[in-house]
């Protein structure tokens, strides 16, 4: 073991080359600091790798079959060129930033003190931002739990499923189901409840629960996976679902020759190794690193960004995390740090839903019921005026207080993806209903309906 | 013909049943005032039966077409069922609103008053919303110009011509254009200088003429139409092109078997047997009806919305300029008027455009170049990562001021059409820089780049 004064020093030394960690690099290194990534495995982490990007390609390719379209640009064997260019453009970024290959553990050094492949390096502001990793289940919980795959697992199938069993309410398992449906996998999604996107507003999570079944996904509620099975034919798998008025009422069915059973049943931050609990960085009761609002964690001159932090797991929200850090670091702004609320995101389902701020319930919760006005609007986008296949689009602000102050907004819909971001702006800026009202309308949009709500 | 005292009086006589005067006498009746609308031709006007409607389901068509697929749902003759169900919409909304079907014509009476197939109404609100109609060429300008149609009679071809021709360089010919040349006519647009939508930022002016060009349109710069004939085999179009730079130089040219040309040269304001020069209604030398910021013409008791007035000639600003007379006539809401400021505006193009606000020029202009900041980016978006066809999207963020207040924003690319109207409400709002860049990035999206710009 290398003693300490050995160890190769920086200014920022960040383990985990994901978003937020390339992010807060970067920025620290045009900031003018020395700073280091320590990665064991590919640089950009979830979002480039196993997250967002090939996703999103994927979900491109999905809408593509929804047009019954373009199969010969669009296809699962593409997406591996895909990683190597984002791999090359990460790299590009990287320039002035030192690489190191490998798993980092805190050492018992006196300063904070990481040791990779033998070697140690410190750095007097040390970044953890190792992200999280799909939660599975041991044998153990459910016998033949390992036959199935993870989000992980997705992207890297070879060919599309015939047969498809996702597991999971989530906006992943949400995603994933969308996708292998709607390329042509005979797609089963096993929820534990009625509904999915439970903590979204209730207008999507109903609206999202019917556009599945209205794409032709077989949803499974009040159900778990109680078994699974290898045969010649695929899996077996054997699900129990309960009524949830009726106790002691079971029901066990069995899907066969299911060549594609996904569990997408939450995600868990990765610190195994790192040593963590030595250097008096404490955790949650599910593992992540506990920060203030600054990202520090409870050891000086250690820090956590993103998914380990288990808040808003985005891939954007850790980006601007890593950056607020390093200007504050590295350019003396004090006060630098991000503000997590008002945080928009967009799930891809088909069609996306886009949503920022509080829910219809969360408003009368924390407001009052007497101080929440809704406003809402459902209609058939005039796409599909003329098409057999209809999807609807879904509208809903929620105000709170004599003036109206919009506080949520919530929309699944064709364009919503795209259609977020600007009424984000606005929304953080503190927008009333009546500032959407003094809006001219663009018409003929999805997106006018926003401005023109009674 | 009837005396004064035989005519029906109303509390608000609407001459036009377009977007503007629809709005306006629904509004009107909303507030309890008696409401007539006379209309000579189909209810909804411009938008509804050839404008906004039309061309966008033709524009989704195209879209499809780019995606090369969906031919058996989308088609031009499914259009007329798409007309018929917006006029029966239409009907629906004008419960309890009187309709007077012909053309208004303002009498010699006192009081202001109009006849209609030889009856007489009357009310102390009159509103003008006669819309307009796209200018021609007379066969004495260019001959043979009557050989061709123009965007009224785009919406009434029944088959996709083979070979077309359109001429002018403002938004409605690259529309046209685009939705021709996508849905597979070969297209040849002719414009008179070296870009099309001039008017708009010059960014956005030179990528629209860029995609035009990569889109397959066969693109005449500097050139008009110098006469029309036809042949057994279709029109032969005779062009002129001068190059600006020698005075005296022309080149002529022939584009043969062209069996659509289609101006598109503009649009004019429709006053035409009004009588309104009697009723000392002033027009400007355009033939424009000219009123207030409150849409008062010069004549006490009549007033004008859209595009008879010539500003901003798009729906949802006769609709909004409309509701804002009502509530100010039959609300008493004195200061009700519509702020023509930072309206937003999309172009479906090819990709589309999206705009709002000042362009660079005119915050130079108006600002000064010392207090203009321009932010731009330029990427190609994720869709195209894996097709061959590729666009590009580009955008601009025109700021002034120390904080760098955003003034306006332009962009074209996929969906911007969508992307436009939340920007919109925000801009209105006085959002500056740090507004944006203050709100979370939505990823992976085109419409996060406006947040991430440095």
């Amino acid at each position: 073991m290398a003693s300490e004064s050995d160890a190769t020093r920086f200014d920022f030394l960040v383990i985990g080359g994901g978003s937020g960690g390339l992010a807060g690099a970067r920025r620290a290194a045009e900031l003018g600091a020395n700073a280091a990534v320590i990665e064991s495995h590919k640089l950009g982490g979830t979002c480039v790798n196993v997250g967002c990007v090939p996703k999103k390609v994927m979900w491109n390719a999905a809408v593509h079959a929804e047009y019954l379209h373009d199969h010969c640009d669009y296809g699962f064997e593409t997406g591996s060129d895909d990683h190597e260019l984002f791999q090359k453009l990460l790299r590009h970024f990287l320039e002035r930033i030192t690489f190191i290959q490998g798993y980092a553990r805190f050492t018992d050094d006196a300063e904070p003190t990481v040791e990779v492949n033998g070697k140690k390096y410190t750095a007097p502001h040390i970044l953890i931002s190792t992200g999280g990793q799909p939660s599975v289940l041991s044998d153990e919980e459910v016998p033949g739990a390992s036959l199935g795959i993870n989000s992980d697992g997705f992207f890297e199938l070879e060919t599309l499923p015939k047969r498809s069993v996702i597991v999971g309410a989530g906006y992943i398992a949400v995603e994933m189901a969308g996708i292998l449906s709607t390329l042509g996998s005979k797609t089963s999604l096993i929820i534990r409840q009625t509904g999915v996107l439970r903590n979204f507003d209730a207008l999507i999570s109903t609206n999202c629960t019917k556009e599945i079944q209205n794409n032709g996904i077989d949803l499974w509620k009040n159900s778990q996976v109680k078994s699974v099975c290898k045969t010649e034919k695929g899996l077996e798998v054997t699900i129990v679902t309960k009524d949830p008025d009726k106790t002691n009422d079971e029901k066990i069915s069995v899907i066969e020759e299911v060549d594609c059973l996904l569990w997408a049943i939450g995600r868990q931050p990765n610190t195994a190794g790192l040593n963590i609990g030595a250097m008096g960085v404490d955790t949650d009761d599910r593992g992540h690193i506990i920060v203030d609002d600054f990202q520090n964690t409870t050891r000086s001159g250690i820090y956590a960004v993103g998914d380990v932090c288990g808040k808003a797991l985005l891939t954007p929200v850790a980006i601007a995390a890593g950056r607020k850090l390093a200007h504050r670091l590295f350019e003396g702004k004090k006060d630098s740090k991000l503000d997590y609320s008002c945080i928009p995101t967009v799930v891809f389902s088909h069609p996306p839903i886009g949503t920022v701020g509080l829910t219809e319930e969360e408003a009368v919760q924390t407001k009052g019921k007497e101080n929440v006005k809704i406003y809402k609007t459902s209609f058939t986008p005039m796409y599909h005026a003329i098409t057999r296949r209809k999807s609807q689009c879904i509208m809903k602000l929620v105000c709170v207080g004599k003036e109206e102050k919009v506080v949520g907004l919530h929309m699944q819909g064709l364009g919503c993806d795209e259609m977020l971001q600007g009424f984000a702006v606005a929304i953080k800026m503190g927008a009333t209903k009546e500032d959407f009202d003094k809006t001219v309308a663009i018409h003929p949009t999805s997106s006018e309906e926003f401005v023109t709500m009674r």
